[in-house]
Formats: C-alpha cells, sequence, structure tokens
C-alpha cells in the first residue's frame, strides 16, 4: 500500500493543463480510505498471484473510484469530501466534469500498462469497463429515486449493489483474474465482494446519522437534509404506522425545514421504530452471507483471515 | 457505414434505467456526419485489414466523439446539435455528465471487444485511452483560452490538434493497427489525420461565420456570440492595425451586445482584413501537408484517391 502512495506522487507529475491536472493530483493525493486498491492487493494475496503486478489494477480502481467521487459531488452539490472542499468548489463544475472525464481515462490506461498476459490485460480492462458502466447506472438510479415517489428496499439495494458494491467486488475479481485462479473462485471472491459492499454502504448510510463530524470526513446528516432515501429512511417507511409514514414523507417533501429541527424529529422516528438497531442486523446477515461464500473459496485457510477481518471492519466502522 | 447504422441500432435495446441510456440512443442515433467511423473503415481499406472486425473501433471511435460531444454542450452551455436540443437541454446537465461517463465506457467496451489478436485490442484501446486524454487536454485549454487575455496562434493550434485532430488521426490509426501494417505507415496516417484534422477544425471555425444555419446544423456566429477565441479571431488580431485590434477586443470583451450587431460588425473587420481568404489559404497549405505525407504511405496506390477527396471534401464542406 506504501507502494500506491508513492506512486500516485510519482504519476503525478507536472503535466499540462494544470487546471486539468492539478484537480486530479488534489483529489488522488487527498488519501482516503484507500480501500479499493487494499482490496485489490489482498485478493492477489489470497490467491497467490503477483503483488509487484498489482499496482497497476490496484491504482485503476483507485482512480476509477476518485473519478466516480469528482461527478457524484457535482451531481450532489457537495462541499465537503474527505473534509476537504469537492473539486467542483474548489474549481468549477466544467472543470470537474472534464478531470473527472481524464481521471477515467487515466484509470483504463493504468489498467491496459499492467504487465501480464494480453489476455489477463483484457479481462482487466473488460472487469474496470463493466465496473465503471454498473456504478452510472446505480448513480442514475440513485438521481431517479430522488424525485420518485414510491422507492422500495429491494431497488434501493440493486442500486447501491451498482453504485457501491461493484466497485469493491470488482477489485476482488481483479486480483483474482491477476492470480489466475479459477472462474469459480473469480466469481465467489466477486460475490462475497458484493455482500460486504452492500454492507459497507448501509454502514455508511447508518453514520450519515450517527457518526461524527470529525471522523466521518463529511458533513452528518446530509442524506437527510437532501431528502435521500436511504435504507435507514427506507426500512423506517416500511416499519413505521400511518403517523410515522406521515410524518417522515412531510420531512422528506421539503428542503425548507430548519436543518438541526429536522435532523433530530427525523431521528427521533428512527428511535422509535428501532431503525439504528435494524439497519445493524441487517448489515450482519449480509455479512454473514459474505462469509459463507469465503467459506467455499478452493485456497489456503490461513489466506482467509483477513477477509474476515475486513467483513468486522467494513461493518463496525467509524469513517 | 450502414452496417454501422444498422448496428447502432441492435445495441440500443431497452436498457434500464431509462433516463441514462436514452439519451446514448438519442445522441448516437441522431447520425452527425460519421466522419470517424468513415475513417476507420478507409484507412482498414487502405492497408488491406478486415473491414467486418473494422466495425467494432468504428462503432468505438464514433461512441467517444459522442461523448464529447454531450459534455463539451454542458461546458458551452450549448441549445442545438445537430438540429435538435442538447442532451443537457433536453434532459438535465446531471443526466448528461452521467450519460455522456456511461458513453465512454462503452466505446471502450465496443473495442475491447474487437474480434483480433489480443496484441492488437490492447493496441487499439490504448489507442483510444490517448485520444481521450488527448480530447480532454484540448478542451481544457479551449475553457483556458476563454479567460486569458492573450492567445498565440500556435497555442490555438496545439489546442485543436488536441480537441479535434487527433480524433481523426485516431481513427485513421485504428485501421492501419488492425490491419497490422508497419508502425511507419501507422505514423504515417496519424500525421496526415492531424493535417486534415486541423484543416476541418478551420473550416469549422468559418462555417461560423461564413456558413448557413439550415446546412451548417447549428447556429451560425455562435463562437463570437461567446467570445471564442477561434482562428478567424487570432489572425484578424494578428494582421490588424491599433484600431482594429482595439475595436475586436472590444467586441469580444463582454457578452451583452446586441447579438446581430456584434456578429456584423465582427464581420466587416473580418473583411477589411481579408480574413475568409487568409484562413482558406492556410486550410488549402495543411491539406498540402497532409498528400504529401500521403504520397510516402507504402500501399498500393490506387487506394490512396479517397483519401485525396476526403482531404479536399474536408477543406470545402459547408456542414
Amino acid at each position: 500500500m506504501e507502494r500506491l502512495e508513492e506512486y500516485f506522487k510519482e504519476i503525478t507529475w507536472q503535466k499540462e493543463p494544470q487546471n486539468l491536472y492539478n484537480p486530479i493530483y488534489y483529489t488522488l493525493l487527498q488519501g482516503g480510505k484507500r480501500l479499493r486498491p487494499r482490496l485489490v492487493f489482498m485478493s492477489t494475496k489470497l490467491f497467490g498471484g503477483n503483488l509487484t503486478e498489482a499496482l497497476h489494477p490496484a491504482a485503476a480502481f483507485e482512480m476509477l473510484h476518485n473519478f466516480t467521487l469528482i461527478h457524484d459531488d457535482i451531481m450532489d452539490n457537495a462541499d465537503i469530501r474527505r473534509g476537504q472542499p469537492t473539486v467542483y468548489r474548489q474549481w468549477n463544475g466544467n472543470i470537474a466534469i472534464l478531470s473527472g472525464d481524464a481521471l477515467a481515462t487515466l484509470a483504463l490506461q493504468e489498467m491496459l500498462h499492467t504487465n501480464a498476459k494480453s489476455d489477463t490485460v483484457i479481462a482487466l480492462s473488460k472487469l474496470l469497463a463493466q465496473t465503471s458502466l454498473e456504478i452510472c447506472e446505480g448513480q442514475q438510479w440513485d438521481l431517479d429515486f430522488e424525485t420518485q415517489q414510491t422507492v422500495h428496499i429491494e431497488d434501493y439495494i440493486d442500486m447501491i449493489r451498482n453504485k457501491t458494491a461493484v466497485m469493491l467486488a470488482g477489485c476482488l475479481k481483479a486480483g483474482a483474474i491477476l492470480s489466475e485462479t479459477s472462474v469459480t473462485n473469480q466469481n465467489a471472491i466477486y460475490d462475497f465482494g458484493i455482500y460486504i459492499g452492500l454492507a459497507f454502504q448501509i454502514k455508511d448510510d447508518l453514520l450519515d446519522v450517527y457518526g461524527d463530524d470529525t471522523t466521518f470526513g463529511k458533513k452528518i446528516g446530509g442524506d437527510i437534509r437532501e431528502n435521500k432515501k436511504t435504507y435507514p429512511y427506507l426500512r423506517a417507511l416500511k416499519d413505521s404506522d400511518n403517523q410515522q409514514k406521515k410524518d417522515l414523507q412531510y420531512y422528506f417533501s421539503s428542503s425548507d425545514f430548519d436543518e438541526k429541527q429536522k435532523f433530530e424529529a427525523v431521528k427521533t422516528i428512527y428511535q422509535n421504530l428501532d431503525i439504528q438497531k435494524k439497519s445493524e442486523q441487517y448489515i450482519d446477515s449480509l455479512v454473514s452471507q459474505a462469509l459463507a461464500i469465503l467459506q467455499n473459496i478452493n485456497c489456503p485457510e490461513q489466506n482467509k483471515q483477513p477477509f474476515r477481518d475486513l467483513a468486522i471492519e467494513l461493518s463496525c466502522r467509524t469513517k
């Protein structure tokens, strides 16, 4: 992982035009969790692949992830990301569109420069493209849900599968492809990634309500302010009585409320419905499904422990 | 080329979410000149490659081109493209960002599915990525020039090289790579593409002043209204006396003028400086350089005629 940080510093040489490349350096060097490259390395290690070569797919997925953040922040009018102004705010919308486009292309270039068999490079590049497309689909569902009257929990799960989980699953599959393990193993580790990805996102939804501004890196309560239909909200709607449903829909129908007051009111309804606990139980069930898949993966048992730790870490995180 | 039109109809099956895919179908099925896929096919034919397989790189470059249009139209606040509302206007900015992102990814998927040797597929994909990145750079220079006091003609040429010419050159090189011709030939046809690409863009600049709304497909005078520093403008600045320079800079310093009056005033200065003729002479010199490169390409002479015709067609077009 240190190698990745060094690598990002190396590739961010001075390149023109600065208004295109500076936002990219700004974003890549901000850090963040580096969860995606970590998954590529972990999976490569699990299946006994070449860790040195994993640097390129790892960097590629981290770049793809950062590209989606730059563009999402425009669409969400987001001010802060990782405790710093978003590219969209620090520069402007046009620069954010364009530097995002360039970063998506750099991700692909990175993947195409993986030093592996040509067929492996093609498989990795197809995986990157498929991941990128599914993320776009997820983001569009997310935008559609904003104006859609009724959103079923199942539709929400499909959306976050695309928007969040496929990238984590893709990172794990990349390590598996690079290691030339069986297609069965490739698909199993992908499915493991889907389940922990769903758990990760629902934990994210919870942190937006119950997290801490300072550790979370973005402002708490943003989803409620923006009337985002997250898992806690949809679960609350499902479990609520008529009055609670009316109240929830009332608060999520406008942006004219006092922000703090709205946040507290929604939180009270959640509390009456035991939403935090229910959401955590759902997260646990997703993690259990992930662990069951892991158990069936054909590889040395002792290699699997970091994946068990990861599943727990992602579902118990505070940031 | 008919095969491409059929192909675009075939691949535009109903896919969800509609707000992501409908703008893509809308754009791809609008037609346009289809210049880029035509170049891929022409070059494949020139070097004796497999025309059936050329369909994928041809479609990929047309998709990449359309992706850049969707995003450029957001950045330029453009209302009309190919005589129809831009995606940005027909839907909205967020949908335009996202469907553009998806289309760029579909372009890559298309390229990766070319049925050729793995090394050829990788070379084609690297070419697509390099082209895409250079186009982003060109677009950023273009945005930078809007607020930059002084723009030298050489800088402008560098900008349109990236923004327009590399895509045409890339299409020609794609046909050459697919045909497995020599690297010397690959680079020569690329350079030919750069020269005709520059000629094509400067012709575009001229059509914005001297073209016809109905045949050109977009509104005439847009560059002047938006204070775009095009070749005619920069050439006029260079050749003007002090008073003309002051007048030009005055008109290009604000958007508060009556649109028609400003257009006529600028056109009068251009006329006094013989800008139309000078620009056309410059276009001719670019075409001559392209033809000189063509002459040195090592392939059957009789195959070259369509390229000579193309160079003339692009530099004398009215739309």
